[in-house]
């Protein structure tokens, strides 16, 4: 063990957690839900490492401040720049054009993964997160994009989110750029004012129509008193913008009425409402209206989206970290990013994609109690009365006799003594212990010791039509019988359950 | 799109790759597999970040040549230095030292997850690759060691390996820790050469007694001609290593008797040597003898075992990267780290594990022609043979209608042109493609094509009892009947699928 001196202290860097076992049986369930969809909509997998070349990764994160621009970056021993991926449609940007000669047009793929992000960790922001995504490459219509819109949507339901309780909202980078044109932002000269622009609207949940107003004309103050520099629009442009962005209405084709007007004369403008339009239309057809929305007010952070917008927003009004009662919002979007893998290549290739939030939307999960993990049952424990090799191995023998029978079962591991055993088998939630003393063993018999129906009769619940008659709580068993009595247990245990679950 | 000047090119740093759909497949059911082994034996999951301090990880790692010591590192913006996880191992010592008051001890769990070497790449050595642990800490008796050797057994032999084709070798660190006692290399200022010929027995798989030999001596030159320096150890201290490593016999109790004299008159030797007989003996008594074979050839390379060390190795020949046929090796093990959790607090904790090497493990069962990826089935896809919205929304209503039917579809989303769409539907693995032209919308009738009816007719096979009569290759149906016909065609080829696997 160590001295004082040189002890280490464990712990672990901010915006990193660990996961434990409920944490990580929710993910596992949410995740094979969210794949079944990706699935039943004919995607595939695919998966790429975690560490790429920092310039094949290109640099597409919002909010760029800090000196190393949001990634872990390190360099390799031939001093090549690499990077942790911090998104998962980079890398795939960069698989489809390495492999696009064998992959089949167009390509639909899904993956999940961990990504990284180099910032600033806050509560329920991580510098290790999960996503999970699905892209279409090759295609170069909006059906496309109307596709991951009915698919997230589908997404929400399989996981118990009701109809009414999500919407999936869709906006258009052309109909925005078309905007800016209009007030004078067209032209490379003026990329950077443009994204500037963009994530100010980007800020509307956040700071609310005020404070986007004031990113948009000189800036804005915080609380904490940091001053973020606005894009200085003149006044008749922060309206134009902010109209722009009001345009939605109650119905889709009153919002598209609303937008042609906005870009009236404008040709990309008028391109990509038409593009609404029609994602409107397919997502009608196949019975999504109400669920997908067009609505001006989806920018979506990252620079690379060059068309069509989504944004998965949960309406459900949820406890905050603070105790204070909010909607949800965002819990995954996505876009479409025809420039990212013609990064590498001589040719344009039209993609789409979405992304989903796993870590956050096992948040909002939880919080709406659609998260049951009660379903875990733990290890049967053969108790350590003698530590003699010979005792040890007939202990060993009832453990191993019980797993290939399939039941979950252990020799206990720990110091001697009854009561931490005891202790540790309730820890575990195991159903029943297995008791033999030299006594039993004489006669080759054993105590089997029913946990569960133990801690109900102390509980003294009280009685109820649906309960059966209470078994007892410790029995004798011939050493032979053990697997058939403990199976008697673990089905009693069941039913009761059962019962229980229809009582309340 | 790039211009050729600015062009990236899509390629991956050394050493990573990406993962294809059937790879995906595969690694989820073994570790599936894997995992339920894990629970019946009552362990239960955690999972830490893959990033961590780098002083929390130390350094264990064995050919530590190069000067970041085989880790990835970078620094933090507070200046501390943080490293991508080498080992699951390393972590769970952290996460058990943070969490100490609140784990149930004995504390029994597993996990999956990548892990980074910085080192030089090679065929079949990948610097991203999957390992799946299971530790008991808190455990100081040599029952855990036996249990783990039993657990890695029943792992093989639940991935489909047989009995025989497989063993798992057990050694002792204590006992090697008598023998370097015995020639003189006890103590602290002994640890570099220890560690040095222990590294040497390491690659006795690999060089063979006579590399060892060199190892143990001066040195060894490699065929590239680099040159290792060797322990220096003298002729008959040279002559005792070998003896010990050459000490295993036909039985496991011969093997023990033959240790004993190895280590006659010294304490810690004999004490591992017991220890050895106490894992052999819980072995027996739960019937994994031949199983697990204790042999004092195996070391293993991390530098924080301190008692039994273990390796599960395919015995199956198999041909290797250059075609040769070899004996496959290792592919998992572990042993007893008493030592690292206690790097962090003031009392022992006694610990051990074992560390399945996923990617390796799959590359001998795709060798053994165990992982059988044939129930994968393609999407229906829907055809697009008009391009107006209102046909659009019609092919996009039969998509989700077939989906929401619980039937992997999609509709065509590249461009135009039949023969590009039946080719992508053949690479997809359609089972049949649904096509409505103008005509058979104004009946309000589909054509359904059966893809794998199509191909079998085509490819004339034979006449064959146990196959069924042919079923016409595509049909005319109603709009309102596609999900029932397509059902009959999805299991018409189920059915064929069952024919085949018994007529082969």
């Amino acid at each position: 063990m160590a001295t004082k001196a040189d002890r280490v202290k464990a712990r672990l860097p901010r915006g990193f957690v660990d996961r434990t076992p409920d944490d990580l049986r929710a993910a596992e369930k949410m995740m094979a839900e969210i794949r079944k969809v990706y699935e039943l909509y004919g995607f595939e997998s695919v998966e790429t490492p975690l560490i790429e070349y920092t310039d094949a990764l290109g640099k597409f994160l919002p909010d760029q401040d800090r000196p190393n621009e949001g990634v872990f970056s390190f360099q390799d021993d031939d001093e090549q720049w690499l990077s942790l991926r911090y998104d998962l449609t980079a890398p795939l940007a960069r698989y489809v054009a390495e492999n696009y000669e064998s992959i089949p047009k167009p390509y639909r793929s899904y993956r999940a993964g961990w990504v990284f992000r180099n910032e600033k960790p806050g509560p329920g922001r991580f510098r290790q997160f999960m996503q999970f995504d699905a892209d279409t490459v090759g295609a170069p219509n909006v059906s496309a994009d109307a596709e991951m819109c009915m698919m997230m949507a589908d997404v929400m339901e399989a996981l118990g989110i009701q109809r009414g309780d999500y919407v999936i909202r869709v906006n258009n980078r052309k109909v925005l750029d078309g905007v800016l044109e209009a007030i004078g932002l067209g032209g490379d000269e003026n990329a950077g004012r443009r994204l500037t622009v963009l994530r100010a609207i980007d800020k509307l949940d956040k700071f609310g129509v005020e404070g986007v107003r004031e990113l948009l004309g000189k800036g804005r103050k915080d609380e904490s008193g940091d001053f973020t520099k606005g894009a200085n629009l003149d006044e008749a442009a922060i309206k134009q913008v902010l109209d722009f962005t009001a345009a939605g209405a109650a119905t889709g084709s009153a919002t598209i009425a609303n937008l042609e007007k906005v870009v009236t004369g404008n040709d990309k403008g008028a391109e990509g409402v038409a593009e609404l339009g029609t994602i409107e239309a397919l997502c009608s057809a196949a019975g999504y209206d109400g669920r997908v929305k067009i609505d001006p007010s989806v920018v979506r952070g990252l620079e690379y989206y060059t068309g069509p917008v989504f944004e998965a927003e949960l309406l459900a009004e949820i406890p905050n970290e603070d105790g204070q009662i909010v909607r949800f919002g965002s819990v995954g979007g996505g876009g479409r990013y025809d420039g990212l893998v013609s990064r590498f290549r001589s040719e344009p290739v039209p993609a789409t994609g979405i992304s989903i939030g796993v870590s956050r939307l096992m948040t909002a999960l939880k919080n709406l109690g659609k998260l049951d993990m009660s379903d875990n049952i733990g290890p049967v424990v053969v108790m350590v009365m003698d530590r003699d090799t010979e005792s040890l191995g007939r202990y060993q023998k009832m453990v191993s006799d019980l797993r290939q029978a399939g039941i979950r079962a252990e020799m206990y591991l720990g110091g001697s003594g009854m009561k931490p055993q005891m202790k540790y088998a309730d820890r575990r939630g195991a159903p029943c212990v297995i008791i033999q003393g030299s006594q039993e063993r004489d006669l080759g018999e054993v105590q089997i010791k029913d946990l569960i129906e133990g801690a109900r009769l102390s509980a003294e619940i009280e009685d109820n039509i649906t309960w059966r008659e209470s078994r007892p709580a410790q029995i004798t068993a011939k050493e032979s019988d053990i697997i058939a009595e403990v199976r008697k247990i673990l089905d009693a245990q069941a039913q009761d359950r059962v019962n229980a679950a229809k009582a309340s």
